[in-house]
């Protein structure tokens, strides 16, 4: 059996769900440490982190991943047990076999045979790994530990995060950017009252009506080459406690941008305050900046290797992203990093039956490899 | 103690909370038998009726009410227990002492009064009682009842309620109609979906909004003499699991129309479906009308009588009213009814600590005896 086959199957194992990381990070630490590397561990509140490095100074490349996966559902959906790795027809199935612990795994065994066969290498590579990654709030994963490298001046050249960004097969697709994350808690205050009396009660629906259409209405821009447009959503909107004959006397909305580097959040949030205002809306809006946008620029070091490697080792011409939800890489990126996101065919994440190729999963070290030896060799 | 306040006291230690009775209808059918009304209960599903009339034929005046009274909340807020009537500064408290069993004593200590004075009246006189007025649904109660009078080809010319109508003193304010009230349960349908992702979802808030805004703006009718514009009201809104990042799949609205005559309820149903159409919102629309707008002509012969008789009795000059939310008029009127509602002040009514004044009390079966006799004496 292979390194990179053998290290998935024995992380797969590990029940590591959001944020317990189930002794993945000590096992990698500890593996990589056996070949050199200087390893941290980072553990803020619940939440473990780890960081290994190998290298004297000079640009730093980082691998990142992480070693929590979502919850699997009901176990008896799965066709074989979720914590319990399986191989039907050149398929390694099991939660997290494509987010992400095979990618964390390839990344490891690339780092490994990387530092051997070229001890001394130029800069330095790092391996970060975080538990919380796929939680509601990330608060102490890589959002906190980018916090920890601003306070240890530690800076980041280039990070190649390993979330399952292919489509239909291995290098068809990299991520090199993602849009930025804006949401917001609208309270809209009104006046209770009775159905009949409509004139002694103010309803918060009726008043916010005419904000939400123009709201929903908006095009917040027109995108640019590298992201299409900035998208607004209303994801939950609740008023009245079900009795028919109450108007109700506040109303709640969460509201999300996903907006792209062609607006910025603060102008964002001055047109929704502007919106609301002109209607008279009555409201409190609390807002939530989870991610600002971050991009790699097309003629970026980082960027034109991971390109030419997929070319070359996978035979295919990546498509050049920038859509889907946000990735740790969005914290990483204010460093000063450029970031570029290559992993297995995603189709399967999240889902019962997780699965990744294992023929994907045997080239993916291969590629890490690659960038390793193009940018630091 | 006079008989109205013996009997309101009576009343108003049955603990009958929508939809039970507590034997008040069997003591109120008893008394009005022992003066030779023919007396029937009326029992559907949980609710029960009490119907009695008096007299031979020709024109009948029915005088209705409920026995039911609305939850008293946590009874410790109340200074006096809510189902222990008690006197203070000559106001009588306890739950229901004005909303509605202050009537009902006073309409069967008038009736009472009334065939013993006028064994030979013209015409027939009804009491009609329901313990289900209260309740969410009314279904067992006067509506049912008048499905009852429909089989059965009773006939009601003249329809006094004894909701408590007056505003600051007794007989300032008689209602001589009400609103329809037309409701609607819409269901909007929507695709599922991530927030990053909205060009694979079809976000039901969005779909309605611009619909949303058109509607909550509409101006339905202008009203008339007897009534103020129709209005609508939108009592409830839901959408959302709570996900910050999942557009809803489904949209639910509850929608009510209070109607005056100046509108008629297929219009409005066609109206609001117009609105709809018109933004291809995709939807569902269950519409409950739960009442049919109703009014006294203003030349009409029980209108005439109860206001002469507050200007008589009282010393005012009543407000001829078609404000306020629905009564069981609503069901009555239907049948060919002149209906008009006269009862006590409704300053406290569903609240904690509702009273009547003893003195308007003791005055009101006076009121109720002078409509009988200037109508059948
Ligand atoms: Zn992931
Ligand atoms: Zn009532």
């Amino acid at each position: 059996m292979s390194a990179v086959l053998d290290l998935t199957l024995d992380l797969i194992r590990r029940r590591s769900v959001t944020p317990d990381d189930a002794g993945c990070q000590a096992m990698l630490g500890e593996r990589l440490g056996r070949v050199g590397f200087k390893v941290e561990h980072l553990r803020f509140g619940e939440v473990d982190n780890l960081w290994a490095t190998h290298g004297d100074g000079g640009p730093l490349l980082v691998f990142l991943g992480h070693t929590d996966v979502v919850p699997t559902g009901p176990e008896a959906d799965w066709r074989s047990p979720p914590f319990e790795p399986e191989i039907r027809d050149g398929l390694l199935y099991g939660r997290g076999a494509a987010d992400m612990k095979g990618s964390v795994a390839a990344m490891a065994v690339a780092l490994e045979q990387f530092v051997l066969a070229h001890p001394g290498h130029k800069g330095r590579v790092g391996f970060l790994m975080t538990s919380d990654e796929e939680g509601p709030t990330n608060l102490d994963g890589v959002r906190r530990v980018a916090a920890h490298f601003r306070e240890t001046c530690e800076r980041i050249d280039w990070c190649v995060v390993g979330e399952p960004s292919s489509k239909s097969r291995l290098g068809d697709l990299i991520r090199v950017g993602r849009r930025g994350s804006l949401s917001g808690t609208l309270d809209v205050h009104g006046v209770q009252g009775h159905v009949a009396y409509p004139e002694k009660a103010k309803n918060p629906i009726h008043a916010l009506a005419p904000a939400l259409a123009e709201l929903t209405a908006e095009r917040w821009d027109e995108g640019n080459a590298d992201f299409p447009p900035t998208s607004f959503q209303v994801s939950n909107i609740h008023a009245g406690t079900g009795a028919t004959n109450v108007i109700p006397g506040a109303l709640q909305a969460l509201i999300n941008f996903r907006f792209s580097t062609a607006s910025r959040a603060d102008d964002l949030r001055a047109r929704v305050h502007a919106v609301l205002d002109r209607h008279g809306v009555d409201y409190d809006l609390a807002w939530n900046l989870s991610g600002e946008p971050f991009l790699s620029l097309s003629g970026g070091v980082l960027r034109s290797t991971v390109v030419q490697v997929c070319r070359d080792l996978c035979g295919v011409e990546p498509e050049q992203s920038t859509g889907g939800g946000t990735s740790d890489g969005r914290f990483i990126a204010p460093l000063g990093a450029e970031v570029v996101e290559l992993g297995p065919v995603n189709a399967t994440i999240h889902k019962v039956d997780e699965c990744v190729a294992v023929a994907d999963l045997e080239k993916l070290p291969a590629l890490y490899y690659a960038i390793c030896e193009r940018l630091l060799a």
